[in-house]
């Protein structure tokens, strides 16, 4: 069996591509800019090029089994992109033909969230659990879903998405998907920062550390540094965010009774100042059968790593689109 | 291969076991009280002469394949019931042993809700579907998950407690299971009598069939009359209760994006007064990428027989529960 796999990791900038082994190892990785082509065909052939010239540089020709691709809204089932706000192209995008045409090796694709899943069970801190749900916490938030030892992609391939759990039912906050109240307008770095200025607006006279800088700037690093500094005005909107998310990890679990939630992404790197009030939350909301059953992992994949790493695991379950044998 | 399953399905009060064919046709059926003995053990050898008579009567004697059981709070995975408050005798149960040795026949158990969209798969509206959702509105509200063709257990065989999603965060009703908000303590025909009681309070002025009852006596059907007779109150029950179970079948779908949610038990039975408000509340709350997908469905299963159908579908995986082959 041919002993490497190519993992791509399509994001709304870059594209990063690695040639790895079956024990996790990224042997070598590069990149290039998703939006520098208006036309999906023209980045293709960057990505081939590139591609192409890492594989022959580390000696990897005729030695890639498969290629295993994340990228924002990817059907496992057919290959496609479809409605995906993030990237320059038009969907639908058959974006597992256009790779596999290009280099001749069978392809498998799926959404980010779902590949960070793979890779923490084949190569991180799921390795051995058959049921787990990988929550990523970045710009969104997304979810990879694994049940029994397999992702679940749903009747139609975009199962998993429970970023858009509605936690307010009244008077939410607009999501990006056009509805109101969602977890991910709560929960991720955006929700942070929106938490943020909510507060500093609502509380007038209260002293923050936050108010240093344009209300409309502040990220969710700012407001992590401001609590680090002692900021109570910060901290609260962590304990916010940790109680949310907790309440809404107690609600995930009477659906698959997972034996771990794993917390990925730059959100899950707060510490305890969002593990507190997740797990008091989670706790509290628990239903009796489940209580304190679900644990509350973070990823063991490096960060730089991990979106390649996660696509790549993919890459050894590629199957040729067409039952012509792959070229290569 | 027999060419039989026995079903059992066990109840709070009744107990019914009947003999089913590989196309699940009832050849047979017959009850006891679940609650007559306060032994287990009593209790198994009732049932043991009871379903032996009816297999006599029926020359299926050396004709069963196996024995699928459903009972709350069964557990598919060691065969134990945990946990069952509505059974009179004390948890843990290994109902599974005990039955399997006493027949010496193969037994899988597994909760109500569960056999029921086991039973939906084999022989009902659920054929061909590998991604459906049992919802089954009953005094509670219970939930079989059935993706790529399995039922969902979970990590510790409780998965699929859908009644139990957070509904109401703030100010939510008790329920059963010591929470407060869950969807079984609005959508169940517990929840809809309770609606009713609340409304008629909180609209003291407003006339209605329902005052002429005791209110503490007013139970769904009675508020399901009141609306078929054109009573405006219990109509605004069912869009009230209707509402609330699209939203959060809305809910359920970014999940495991369900082809069917398929609904059972009386309630369901509430036609176009439970529907219209569930299908609008549905639609208006579904996440853009899964619009107008998932289908809503009512069972096919006849009521009488449904609950030992999807017990005895069950049968047809059961395996011995000891490496010694089964006794008959």
């Amino acid at each position: 069996m041919k002993p490497y796999v190519l993992g791509i990791d399509i994001g709304g900038t870059n594209t990063v591509f690695g040639i790895v082994d079956a024990r996790g190892v990224v042997i070598a990785s590069g990149s290039i800019k998703t939006a520098k082509h208006s036309k999906i065909e023209d980045y293709i052939d960057e990505l081939y090029t590139e591609a192409t010239r890492l594989i022959k540089a580390n000696d990897a020709e005729d030695k890639i089994y498969g290629i295993g691709v994340g990228a924002p809204n990817a059907n496992y089932y057919n290959g496609m992109i479809e409605g995906a706000v993030n990237l320059p192209w038009p969907s639908p995008i058959p974006l597992a033909k256009l790779i596999s045409d290009k280099f001749g090796l069978p392809v498998a694709i799926t959404n980010d969230a779902n590949a960070a899943a793979i890779g923490e069970m084949t190569y991180g801190a799921a390795r051995g659990l058959k049921d787990f749900i990988m929550i990523t916490l970045g710009t969104g938030v997304g979810s990879g879903i694994v049940i029994n030892g397999q992702v679940v992609y749903g009747h139609d391939g975009f199962a998993g998405e429970l970023g858009h759990i509605v936690v307010k039912r009244n008077n939410g906050r607009l999501c990006g998907c056009g509805r109101t109240g969602c977890l991910e307008a709560y929960c991720s770095a955006t929700g942070v920062a929106r938490t943020a200025r909510e507060f500093l607006e609502i509380r007038q006279n209260e002293p923050s550390l936050l108010r240093n800088m344009p209300i409309e700037e502040i990220t969710s690093k700012d407001v992590y540094d401001a609590a680090m500094n002692g900021d109570k005005l910060a901290k609260e909107v962590f304990e916010y965010t940790g109680t949310i998310l907790g309440e809404a990890l107690a609600d995930m679990t009477v659906f698959s009774s997972p034996a771990a939630f794993i917390l990925f992404g730059g959100l899950a790197k707060s510490g305890e100042l969002l593990m507190k009030p997740l797990r008091e939350a989670m706790d509290k909301n628990m239903m009796p059968i489940f209580k304190g059953k679900p644990k509350v992992l973070l990823s063991e994949l490096k960060e730089a790593d991990a979106a390649v790493l996660g696509a790549s695991a993919l890459g050894w379950e590629a199957k040729p689109l067409e039952s012509a044998p792959a070229a290569n």
